[in-house]
């Protein structure tokens, strides 16, 4: 097994050093992934699947957030993993190419009646994402265009991995885990602006829970998944000497650190963050001086922006019109607007005034979106959107965090959990903190 | 939806015509399925799956067959396709490359609370075949070459269908649960030779289960998700032109008909049967008789029987010189001789005696081997095997299955099942029959 690749991934992966930097990212993490799931948990399809869950019964080991009731592990990842990305509010990571923390962290809190402390909980979370992003990277850009979904494909492999790690197991048992979670990896981007794409976050980690399941009922299979002609890499990226420099890569800092989690402050979709960039900088135009407004996007940016008339707020999260129009009529954002609520005549009146257009000579890499504003006294205004919040040297700090948590989880235990989260390193044991996680 | 390759597909197996010969096959692949099942049902990893379903719970709505236990639906699903298959005892279908009745044949009795039909229960049963033989093929041997195992692949839609007919669904709400299920399709060859390779069955079986369960709790996705750029075709296979052509062929014959289920009548590796053939035309040759056995294989083709050795009969599954040894010493096959029992010391002295080689200057297609025994006397003895019981031209008789079954399946209820089975097209409601397959 020396020459293993998938052991030596999963011993490199059990020797990481963890700096006081990557325990507070961790935190701002779990702190992010909470408010998006609050932000989602009365979200359609939570409500769907936690019926579901009702009707397959099951020990109540682990709890469904914010929900007040407790479900088998399987169920509870699946359900959590939904929650975190039923708005598309959670992190995102550029070398995962999708969402990590809504992957892992359910899968740990799956975990969270077998005890432990909160250091280790923060440390297989960063282990968790070290993994995933490795893994994305060894698949390569391929694997995405392809039309596989990495937030599945590579997340049922960062959950047992994260899973394995919290669990204590030594990296041979971890390896048997990540073999069951190999031969169960899958999911189909053809599912985008469906329900099931936050499907595949709770797929993923119900994945890696059922692996660690297997693993400990002592089913056996190969530890050696990730390797040779057969092996995952082979299957499903660009071969195992390819995944071989990326997995074994000598970094001196975590993927959780550089180039990190990006949080995003609003639910909306993230390819109208560059038009949000842009209003923003228009600022309010009152609409009877409004003669038209045109918004341009480099290439076909605009794609998984599906409505431009949108009929509630939530489908005003794939609407670069809505989010622009509440800008620009001065009412500006908030999480709320974003729920199935109907939209008001004077937004709808500024979105029947726009129309989009595609910049296609852009060279490669280039990204904006342009807002152009006719007015009705034949002037125009511009503003070019290219460096918008939670985008590379403009990140969310951590004061936005705290913020944006506060604005969205509200009710008893909200402090307690802010306090319980920026302090879980010093946890004894975090079922406790877990149980809070679970009342209604 | 008129042109979207998911629906024409699923319209076309909604409008199989069932032939009285179909219904024939069908009843003698589930006699087939249920003695394999018998045969594995105290395989250690069934007893491993039971009781990683008992620490789950769950509705106990489905049984494990022969066990007087009943579980949740997808665990269900997940140990009876796993005890199918435990043996490798199970039918295989050429177009398939792999194991069909072993995952739809769980699925649907998982299912069977929901009552139905003895012949909407066989109808059900020979569409999933027909959409599994169909996807694989579609998917091409490329797919199975890159190291996926079609059984998982090609058997979590197949379940998935297969499911919702039974379920008399209109095609597009099957459509629905089928994008379910090729978004959790996943399986590596990498296990082979473990206990994940039966498991793939049943985690086939169960996303089939779990993709329907979706679907009734109304979780949205793609219902056109084998078509296009992005669709299953495109990622898993070659594309969705290929697909078109194999999923929408017009045939007058279904495929669980020509070119039918293979039967086994040994719980062997089916690598061991070309051996098997030759061995069983030398016929029995005393021990004091032979110098030296000599096993001829073409290629590689003794790459699965990974035991030259084996320790008990359960490694005589996959051990070639065992079941030589049985045959030229006069014991004969029986099929206790492959349960974890101790071989005895004559047939130790035998395997004692042979050495494998390969011969790899045949054309490619041309398969056999050939065994050649040295006499103390210093002649020869030679035979091939080439056209073993089950492979194409030589395949196992209805007879010959019902022997296999009365041969396996023992205990009080026999006689009734088999019966049963038999009559199945006659029966008003399944559930009195899959109670019976269910009791301990």
């Amino acid at each position: 097994m020396a020459d293993s690749l998938t052991l030596a991934f999963l011993d490199k992966l059990w020797r990481m050093p963890f700096s006081g930097e990557s325990l507070e990212k961790a935190k701002y993490g779990i702190l992010d992934y909470i408010a998006s799931a609050f932000a989602g948990r009365a979200d359609a399809g939570v409500m769907k699947l936690i019926r579901a869950a009702d009707e397959e019964g099951g020990r109540p080991l682990a709890p469904v957030l914010f929900h007040g009731c407790r479900v088998n592990r399987g169920q509870s990842a699946l359900i959590n993993g939904f929650m975190g990305h039923a708005l598309d509010y959670d992190d995102v990571h550029a070398e995962v190419r999708g969402h990590p923390s809504t992957v892992i962290l359910p899968a740990l809190i799956a975990l969270g009646d077998r005890g432990g402390d909160g250091r280790r909980f923060l440390e297989a979370y960063i282990v968790g994402v070290e993994a995933m992003a490795r893994i994305a990277l060894a698949l390569s850009n391929e694997h995405y265009e392809r039309g596989f979904h990495n937030t599945a494909t590579a997340g049922a492999l960062a959950a047992a991995i994260a899973g394995a790690h919290y669990l204590d197991w030594p990296a041979e048992r971890a390896a048997l885990a990540l073999g069951l979670a190999a031969t169960q990896a899958g999911g189909l981007r053809v599912h985008f602006g469906t329900e099931t794409k936050p499907l595949h976050a709770g797929l993923a980690a119900a994945a890696g829970i059922r692996s660690l399941l297997l693993a400990e009922a002592d089913v056996q299979g190969s530890r050696a998944s990730l390797d040779g002609r057969l092996g995952y890499f082979a299957v499903f990226g660009q071969g195992e000497e390819r995944a071989r420099a990326e997995l074994l890569r000598e970094d001196a800092v975590p993927r959780i650190v550089s180039p990190g989690l990006w949080h995003k402050l609003y639910p909306f979709c993230s390819a109208a963050y560059f038009g949000w960039h842009a209003a923003e900088q228009l600022g309010r135009i009152p609409l009877d001086r409004i003669e038209a407004i045109e918004i341009a996007f480099t290439g076909r940016s605009d794609a998984a922006l599906i409505h431009q008339r949108p009929l509630n707020g939530e489908e005003g999260r794939f609407s670069i019109e809505y989010i622009a129009a509440l800008i620009l009529s001065g009412q500006g954002i908030r999480a709320g607007d974003f729920q199935r609520v109907p939209i008001d005549g004077e937004i709808r009146a500024y979105m029947d005034r726009m129309r989009r257009t595609n910049v296609m000579d852009e060279p490669p890499g280039v990204r904006y979106t342009r807002i152009t504003v006719t007015l009705t006294d034949g002037g125009t205004v511009t503003a070019v959107g290219d460096r918008p919040k939670g985008s590379p040297g403009n990140p969310v700090t951590e004061a936005e965090l705290e913020r944006k948590f506060e604005e969205v989880v509200t009710g008893p235990n909200a402090a307690a959990i802010r306090e319980q989260v920026l302090r879980l390193d010093e946890a004894r044991d975090v079922r406790p903190f877990i149980g809070l996680l679970g009342e209604g």
